[in-house]
């Protein structure tokens, strides 16, 4: 039994036949509704090789990672499902056509191994992927497949805004309106933070930025978030969410953030990046280097979905079929014209 | 009326006269009776020029520095002083007489002032010197001048450990055993942490960490205290104390550290230094830096002290009169040797 995927080649994606996976013991096999595309998802895309090298060269062992990438990779992890089948030893407590999310994690003898990043574990640019009925959390029939797809990012943003340890009365700064800073800026609104500053070179991505709940949105070009999150803040913290990976962020922050600011950072910068310790130890400055998020995380993420709290329908900027990678991952170069698609493998 | 102080010179120190300081309002005369040499006067000393056209090259307005350095800075913030004589408005709570401790700035319209900094306020190197009075702690009799002298670098100490935000059962690794390391391995043991893990290069400095505290203090050439960690810690938190400055010290922490580590950093890198944002990221690494102290944690070094709570004696390891500024600076820079010299003005 073969299904449709959306497999990974050099500079495209080719819509070929793979398997349909057999749920293992205590998985589910899932038909995939939609999957958003990620931005880990693009950067793998364009630095497939060199993200391998470079973790080659810190002596990680890359034989599953070059494996993957010679065999074709099906990548996709913010998805939402429909159970079909069930595993060996399976409960069954959510039965067959239930509409689930999971954390985007198999787990194989216990051990979780991330959908995609093997060929035995294909992720949500397909039809069909295997999930683990443990992780399964059921969709609410109020929760929209579109809505549900974005359960993921919102999960990474409640564990950064967890992981900066709040207490409520902190000045927040989103530095980066992609897809995270603008899910960043939706948790921080749906708790109940006033002063949400943010920043980003593109007008769409800064509409989008107050339509999920930003207070403001400002051009870094013409002015610095950070002073004026300063000048606001007037001696109270203030939390920096670094959510674009940019070269040269990480120094210009520590240059800029007021005095005892903690800068959460959410962006995956490809290499080296430098910064002047003596002026991050004369501010006091932390940083929180955070990835994932908890179960509870990714449970709170969907709640705050399913509650109406979070504006996530101005993030959805597209929506393609299996067909339409290629030219997604094209078109979402361009931030004046999309934040977020969605691939339905089912439509064309 | 002129007092003897230790000048700073060209690559030495000058016994010079300078004038008596007038205690301004508020403000006392004090007699210093013991000062401590720290690593940053070492450093100052060394490098000014280096530091004062970096603090420029960031927009710093660098007059009084660069004018302190051409009168003859007075260093030395590490002091126990006797009050001697009031300025207008003191309220005299503490008599004449009073050993005295003080965080090392002086009221001047309210703002700090950092001693040592401008021909104005000039530090402990020197037989007297000007405090503020609402900053002054007596010491108890029980606490001799050379472990009073030691209240400040323990106060750093006390700051650093307290940023980490311990619940108690981390296991903490000690980076670097000069006399902040030494600290903060003294701190942690009065705190009941009963796996603190120490490396420095040198033997003495390791038999120090041991003498304050240190369950193990390893040779970083020979083993990877980070590794010892993690084995020790079994999946609990391991904490790490960044003392050493060292260049590239901390891109090998972020390399090195386990999963969800802390990294609070003391050591003051002179210049850019460069880690892996990947790494920490997928390591969910926290960067804390440090630096200084609040009132309370100054007066809980005193506590620590004066309850013989911490094993101080083991840091002294020298003492000079002014003439011996010079000399002793020179000292320092074996580690085999010596750990803290005071300098005491009012000796030959």
């Amino acid at each position: 039994m073969s299904m449709r995927a959306a497999v990974m080649r050099e500079g495209r994606f080719e819509v070929e036949p793979r398997p349909i996976p057999k749920p293992g013991p205590g998985n589910v096999l899932a038909r995939v509704r939609a999957c958003g595309i990620c931005g880990s998802d693009l950067h793998y895309f364009h630095h497939a090789p060199e993200i391998i090298a470079r973790a080659k060269g810190l002596g990680a062992d890359t034989s599953a990672m070059e494996r993957t990438l010679r065999e074709g990779p099906v990548l996709g992890h913010e998805f939402v499902c429909e159970i079909v089948d069930f595993g060996p030893g399976a409960t069954r407590a959510l039965p067959a056509g239930t509409r689930v999310v999971s954390m985007p994690f198999v787990l194989r003898d216990g051990a979780p191994v991330l959908v995609g990043s093997s060929p035995e574990t294909p992720g949500a640019y397909a039809e069909y992927m295997e999930l683990t009925e443990a992780l399964l959390l059921p969709a609410p029939d109020s929760v929209p497949d579109e809505a549900a797809a974005l359960v993921e990012p919102f999960g990474i943003a409640v564990h950064a805004v967890n992981k900066a340890a709040l207490r409520g009365d902190e000045t927040c700064v989103v530095v980066g309106c992609g897809p995270i800073g603008l899910a960043v800026a939706g948790v921080l609104r749906a708790r109940g933070f006033e002063a949400i500053l943010a920043a980003d070179l593109s007008p769409r991505r800064r509409e989008l930025a107050l339509a999920l709940g930003a207070t403001v949105a400002v051009d870094p070009r013409r002015d610095s978030v950070l002073a004026l999150a300063a000048d606001q803040a007037a001696g109270r913290p203030v939390v920096v969410f670094e959510n674009t990976g940019a070269a040269g962020m990480l120094h210009r922050l520590v240059l800029e953030a007021p005095k005892d600011s903690r800068i959460v950072v959410t962006g995956i910068a490809a290499g080296d990046e430098s910064l002047l310790p003596m002026v991050a130890i004369t501010k006091e400055l932390q940083l929180q280097f955070v990835i994932y998020y908890t179960a509870e995380e990714f449970a709170e993420a969907l709640q705050l979905i399913a509650g109406g709290r979070v504006a996530w329908r101005a993030m959805l900027t597209g929506e393609v079929g299996l067909d339409g990678v290629t030219q997604a991952f094209a078109d979402l170069s361009d931030p004046e014209q999309h934040a977020k698609i969605l691939v339905r493998p089912w439509t064309d």
